[in-house]
C-alpha cells in the first residue's frame, strides 16, 4: 500500500505533533529464567553487545541493556555517557532477570504465543536468510518454524531460551 | 558497570561472530485488538507513522509496520523499496490485528505483567520526561505508574489500548 493512503488509515495521525519530535522506540523488555543462558544466546547466537547492567537488590532483579551493532567503536566507554548513549538509541533489548529463577526447574516464562496471547515475537533481520538459518541449524538453535515449513518460504521463527519467538528474515526478496 | 566486566559476564561472548554484522534488531510484534484505537495511540499520542500493511486474507489477519521518526522525507514512497528499507531498520513496531476482535466485547489480550508473566513492556525515550507526561495527562493517556509513584521518580508508564506497558524515561539525567 502507498504512503498517502496509510497515512489516511483509521486512527492514523497523518502529522504527528512537533512535541514527539525526539521520541525514540527505545527498547523492548523480556522476562528471562537463566540469564547466563540467555546472555549466551543473544551474544553468540543473534550478535548482541550488553552495554548496560543494573541490579535492584532490595527487589531482587537485574537488568540488562544489548544492543546489535557491529560497530563497537561507537559505544562509549564512559558508564554514565553509554546509559546515556545507549537510551537515546532504537532497538535495544532490555532482559530482566528475577534473581534465582534458574534454580527452579519448573519455573518458566510465557512466549505469548498460546492463550493468553498478547506480545508476539521479536524479529531479527539479516543480510542473507538461507545463510543465517543454516548457521542456527549447524549451532543447534531450536526453530519454531524453518523457510520450508509452511507456506511462508521466506520467514524463519528461532527460539530463544525461554521459548520467546524470535523472526528471522532478509530485507531483500528472495532470489528465485 | 564499565564495558570490559559486562563483556566478561558468565554467557557472554565477548567478540561477535563475523556472521552475525548486518543483523539488525528489526522489530517487535504484539497483538492489538482494534486497530483503529491502536493506530490512534502509537501515531497521536507517541508520533509513530505506518509505514506498511499486509493483509492476510485467508488467515483474517493484518499486520501493520510503523516507525517512530521526525524525518518523513526519509521513507521511501515506493511501495517495494519501503518495505526493504523498513526491514533494514532497529526499533521498528509491528502490530497485529486479527479481523473483528474489536467487535468481542469480552476479548482482551494479555499485556504479560500478570500470571502467567513473560513480556514486559516497550519504553519510548523522550527529550524530557516531566513535558512528556504532562502532554500525556492532557491528553488523557492511562498511566501504570505516574512519575511521583514509587521510588523511581525518573521514570513513569503509560498504558497502550490493549493495556501494554509502556515506559517513559529520559537520557539525560533528570536535574535534581
Amino acid at each position: 500500500m502507498p504512503l498517502a493512503p496509510l497515512l489516511n488509515l483509521p486512527g492514523v495521525t497523518a502529522e504527528p505533533e512537533a512535541a514527539t519530535h525526539g521520541y525514540v522506540f527505545n527498547h523492548t523488555m523480556i522476562r528471562v529464567k537463566d540469564i547466563a543462558a540467555s546472555l549466551d544466546f543473544y551474544t553468540r547466537v543473534l550478535g548482541f553487545t550488553p552495554v548496560h547492567r543494573q541490579e535492584f537488590a532490595e527487589a531482587a532483579f537485574t537488568i540488562y541493556y544489548l544492543v546489535l551493532r557491529a560497530d563497537r567503536e561507537a559505544i562509549p566507554e564512559d558508564d554514565a555517557a553509554r546509559l546515556q548513549w545507549v537510551l537515546g538509541q532504537p532497538g535495544v533489548l532490555e532482559l530482566t532477570y528475577n534473581h534465582g529463577t534458574e534454580q527452579q526447574p519448573d519455573f518458566h516464562y510465557h512466549s505469548g504465543n498460546s492463550e493468553p496471547r498478547g506480545f508476539g515475537h521479536l524479529c531479527v533481520t539479516v543480510p542473507d536468510v538461507h545463510a543465517a538459518c543454516a548457521r542456527f541449524e549447524a549451532l543447534g538453535v531450536p526453530f519454531q518454524k524453518r523457510l520450508a515449513d509452511g507456506r511462508m518460504k521466506h520467514i524463519a521463527f528461532i527460539k530463544d531460551p525461554d521459548g520467546y519467538w524470535i523472526e528471522i528474515l532478509q530485507p531483500a526478496p528472495l532470489a528465485v
